[in-house]
Parts: structure tokens; sequence; C-alpha cells
């Protein structure tokens, strides 16, 4: 044997296998490969479908007889193209057979909810106003929001997605979020305990970062950033989100920006990002500008190289393609992501991050809604 | 079929499958698996290795008789300890049976090489002065030295690994070495075609990464910043390597620190990173401080600051457990390093980072031939 003869693995792509594989990881794998080849392709042949996946004909129509079974798949009816012989059936995942709840607790003064189909289409919607609440009170109305959007289903639920402030672990334990009141707070368990679907509850900026992958025209590693009462980013590195050590990644909120003081934050700290981005910092600023005679640009120009002093390291670190705002469009768009994006051009190597692309989201204020929807899909189909 | 029924995946760890998984797959990845095992514990029974994986007696038994054919494992003899019966055949990676060639090429004036056993301990070494040479010339070097370390092998070759400074693709061609006047430079098909071995050529801070990792005694999310010439890092996240959408992950040397200007680059910026800490303009700083009567430790605190100020966001945005510096230890330990982690302990939130470690590497100057090891072991067996 001579050493070359080794059975390769991409040099560097993954370390060390990690678990072993069984028959049945393969299957489910494999299972998974089908579902979003026609996810994202649809209306394909059985055919059509192993020359995608490079799986046999025969593990394709095994696969296929039994996502049929389980309402996943439909047969849509014959190729209507006229070649010889029998035409192909065309297949389709069945995009109605199932409904996700989807949940957004992000927003300052409500929490808002939504049915989604398995595209990720908004059905119909539901919202409570949070009026202040927070610890039991929070959960409760997170528990009546998730009851009234139960009731509104028209098709089996496929799970419930959430997207929470703060920092949630990977067991859907929200471990902090100081608007609500919430510490180490199992909100997956206390709501699979109650409606008995599959629950999954991740960050907010998170959940962003996955809609606008699946949604959003996302292409490759990405940062979202969420500007709103506070300012969090969630990140998606290798197809993969990032948790971080204690699941913080994307706390860029409190992370002091530039060598120059600044204002005082709610943390103790000063000049913090959120001091200059925040919803309410910004307006504020703007307010207080306009009564000393400051032109709102100036604020916006301000606010907008701040946030490019804060990202050009991470974008040097992690040489990024593509960051994404979501947030007030009229405070963001426009003049501040301009002075984001001159910044980050003066301050990083253009060699390397000249075709970075700073934009904002599309897909608004439904970003986390629909971000918990592809946590429901990825997690129950492993599709996005 | 309940919707809880479908088969679970665990909930936005990976988004999407990506390729089918094939019964050959398994194998290799079972295989590796096994590997792997006995190549952290060591001396194992099969009986422990099939308790150890999960994998049946019997697929443990096939795979370990073709790794002892292909001399990658030995029998080391019954086990001792008296039980009854049959006594346990151990089992144990033959660590002598390959041998490793690593190369470094980060180092500014020559290129430094060792031949490795399967362990990374470092067996022989071998070095050639650069003297200026760049383009063609260099490569010649390393030819040259490769061939040096060829010689010296006294065992059949694994692979050979090579760290290089600048941006290196996953194909392992050199997309740009600007101070070895490298562009697009082939290097890995170049030595493959010379030396008929597998080679793994990679950014010498992403191998300074997995030497850390592998030999280091790094756990989890890593960054290694690697100080010299200029100043780079390598990140590991998630157990694998982060390469960037150009391949320039890491390359936090010309991001601009701080608000209040700084010295002139080489790059034409001011206030990079590299004009604060690479170690000629530290070793400058020191020597203008002392003909000016400022204290060296200031220079080294005013460096470590700004280390720390570059570093905030990325510790923000990833939630990174452990920094790791590499380089000269008589300006980066002590009073630079201390200076950094009160930055970063000033500039980010203590409810996430609080537990953040920053250390010298104890691997030395010889971080990037043993990382270079470790990509062949990784590429050739899938163990690290």
């Amino acid at each position: 044997m001579t050493a070359s003869a080794l059975p390769g693995f991409a040099p560097g792509r993954t370390l060390r296998p990690s678990a072993k594989v069984l028959p049945e990881h393969a299957r489910n794998h494999n299972r998974a490969l089908v579902l979003q080849t026609l996810y994202r392709t649809g209306r394909q042949s059985r055919a059509d479908i192993a020359r995608e996946t490079g799986l046999t004909r025969v593990t394709v129509s095994d696969l296929v007889n039994d996502l049929i079974a389980e309402n996943l798949i439909i047969e849509m009816g014959p190729r209507e193209d006229a070649r010889p012989g029998k035409p192909a059936t065309i297949l389709d995942i069945d995009r109605t057979a199932f409904q996700i709840v989807g949940i957004d607790l992000s927003e300052h003064a409500l929490f808002t909810g939504a049915v989604l189909d398995l595209d990720g289409t908004i059905l119909s919607r539901a919202e409570v106003a949070l009026a202040g609440s927070t610890g039991e009170d929070a959960v409760a109305k997170v528990i009546a929001l998730t009851d009234t959007l139960i009731s509104a289903t028209t098709a089996p639920i496929l799970g419930i997605g959430i997207g929470s402030p703060g920092v949630v672990d990977l067991g859907g334990v929200v471990l902090s979020a100081p608007n609500l009141g919430w510490k180490n707070l199992d909100l997956r368990s206390r709501l699979a305990e109650r409606f008995g679907h599959p629950i999954v509850v991740a960050n907010d900026a998170n959940a962003a970062a996955l809609a606008e992958h699946s949604f959003g025209g996302a292409d490759g590693d990405l940062m979202v950033v969420k500007v709103g009462h506070g300012v969090g980013a969630g990140l998606l590195l290798g197809g993969s989100p990032l948790f971080g050590s204690r699941f913080a990644a994307g706390e860029i909120g409190h992370v002091v920006v530039g060598t120059d003081g600044g204002a005082l934050c709610v943390c103790g700290k000063r000049g913090c990002l959120e001091t200059w981005l925040s919803t309410p910092n910004l307006e504020l600023a703007i307010g207080l500008g306009r009564a000393s005679g400051t032109h709102t640009d100036r604020v916006l120009t301000e606010a907008g190289q701040r946030l490019g002093i804060a990202l050009a390291p991470i974008v040097g670190a992690l040489n990024l393609p593509e960051i994404v705002l979501s947030g007030p469009t009229e405070l963001l768009d426009g003049t501040l992501i301009a002075a984001t994006v001159e910044t980050l051009r003066s301050r990083t190597m253009a060699e390397f991050h000249g075709d970075l692309t700073l934009r904002m989201t599309t897909l608004g204020q439904d970003i986390v809604l629909r971000g918990a929807a592809v946590m429901v899909l990825s997690g129950q189909l492993g599709v996005s």
C-alpha cells in the first residue's frame, strides 16, 4: 500500500469524525436530500431526483414511497412533454400538507406570530400586546399567542418555531433575556409539554439569519445585524448557525466602538454599539439634533460609521461576503448604510473585502417569523 | 403519522444535507472513527473500540483487519489484566509506521521543515535561508528543503504539509503571498507532480490553529493570532477551520484599530493592527521609546490594548472561549497579553466573555510545523 492510496478526506474541511454513521443515519440523510432537492427545485420525477442527488433509482423510489405515505410528497401527474414510452410521474413536496407556527418575541411592545405554509408564506397573523409584561406574565402571553395561532391552522402542524431576544441555548432554554425578565427559562419544554408539537426556540437574530439564508437570497457565509430596541447579530458560517461558547455569538450590541469615548450605555460602559445604533438611541439623537440644528443625515452618518468601525475586525477575521441589516428602513437604508460601507472600505483590505455586500433585508418585519419557520423546516425535515 | 414522528434533525445544527451518503462513505467515516479513537486514547481492544464508537464488533473487526493490513494499526499482544477467558488483544495506531514532512514558510528569513511521526513529534529538522528569494527562486528553495526532508525520513511518507504566509485556497493554490512574490501559485500541484506524495498547503495561521487544537490543549472554538513580520489569525469554529469567502479569513493585520489615527502602514492606511503589533514595528517602537525615554512596558501595553480593541468585536460576534497568541514570547507574554485581556474585559460583556482565555501557545516556534502535520493526518487518516 502506498500512502497516497489511503482514502482521502477533504483537506482541512472537517477535522475529525465525531460520531458513527449507521445505515439508518444514511437513510435519514438521504431522505432529507430527496426532500431538499424537491423543496428547492420543485416538480421533478423520480429519475430527475436520482440524477440530481446521485442516489440510485431504487433508493429514491423507496424514499419517495415512504414520503408519499407521510403526506410530505404528492404525485402531480404524468410529465407533459411527450417523450417516447411511458411518461414519468412528476413529484413535488406537498407544500400545503403541513403548517408551521412562527412566533417573534423580539419586538419591544408586542409579541407577533403567524401561521406559515412549508414555503414560508404567511397564511395568517396574530399578535398580543406585551404591555410591560415580564417573567411568568410574559410566558403566559407566549402561550396565549400560541393558542390563538394553533386555532388558526388549517392543516396538521409540523412544528412551532420561536425567535426570542437574548441568549438561548441549543435546547431552547432562554438563558438570559433581560427585557423580558427571563433567566434560565426552559421555554421549549414549557411549550412542548403544553402543546405536544415539536418546538424550536432560538435567538431572534439567529432566526433572522436563517430566514435570510432560505428566503432572502443570501448565499454563503452571512451576518444579519438586527437593529431594534437593542442591537444583535446572527451568523451563518459554512451553512451552519454559529452559537458561541456561551450561546452568545452575535451579541455585538455591548461591544465598545472606537477609542474616543461615547455616551453612557445601560450596561455601564461608554460607547457601546447600541449607544450609537439602537432605534431608541438613534431616534433620540435625531430629535436632539433637530433641536440643536444638527442635520439628521449627520446623525445617521455617524451611526453608520460606528457600525462600520465595529464590523471591520469581524469582516477581516471572517472574510464575510455578505452582511444584511434588519430594522427600521427609514433609519437604516440610504445614508446610514452608505456610511457603513464607506467605513468598512477604509478600514479593511479592498483585495479581500472589495466585493462585500451590505444591504437591507428584503424580508422586512417578517424576518424573525420566517426564520422561525426555517428552524422548524430544518429541524423536522432537514430542508431549508 | 403525527408531525412529531418525523425523523429528527438537531435543530439548527446543520441547515441542509449537502451530499448523498453512500455505504462507502459510511465505511470511510467509520474507519476514521476507529483510527481517531485509537489515535486519541491509544491501546484498546476491538471490544473497547466497539463500546467507544457504538459500532458493532463485526464492523470494528473488519475495519481493524484492513487497517492492520495497511500497517496503520498493530496488535500489541494480549491484555495483561487477568480476566476470565481468553484475554483480548490490545491494538494501537502504529505511530512509527509512517512519517510526515512538515514545512513552515512563514518565517521572514528562512524556510524551516521537519520530519514528524504520527504523534506530531519532531524527529529531525532542516532549514534553508531565504536570502531575499522571491517568486520561482523561493519555490526552488521549498523544493530543495522538501528534498532534504524526504531524504531524512526513515519510514514511508504519509504526506507533506506546508504552512504558507498569505492567502491560500482549498486546493493549495497560494493566491497571494506578497513577501514571497507569489500570486496564484499552484504550490500543491507543483510539489505533488515533483514528489508524488499527498501534499496539503494552507495558510500558516490556519495551520497554527490546527496545531493548537490537536497538540496545544485547545478545546472548542479557537482563534490563534500569529505575530511575526505580519499579523494574521487562524480560526477553528465548530471543529472546522474557517476559510472565508476569498480564503482570507483571519487576515486581521490590515484592519484599522481605533478612531484616533495611528502610524502609516505599508498598505497605505493608517493605524492598521500591524503598525502596532508586528514584530518589526514593536521592536522599532521599543527602540524609539528607549531613545526618547519611554519605558518598554508602555509600548507593550499600548500594543496589547490595540490588539484588545481589534479583538473585542470578534470576541463579541463569535463568543470565542479561547484566543492563543503565537510569536516572540519576550514581546507578547506578560505585559502585552495582560493589557489585551484588560482591554477585552473593558470592551465586551463580562456575562458572556468573562471566562475567555487568552494565552501564549505552548507549542513555541514549532506551531506551524506541527499544524502542517495535522493537515496531513486529518487529510489522509481523518484523525487529529
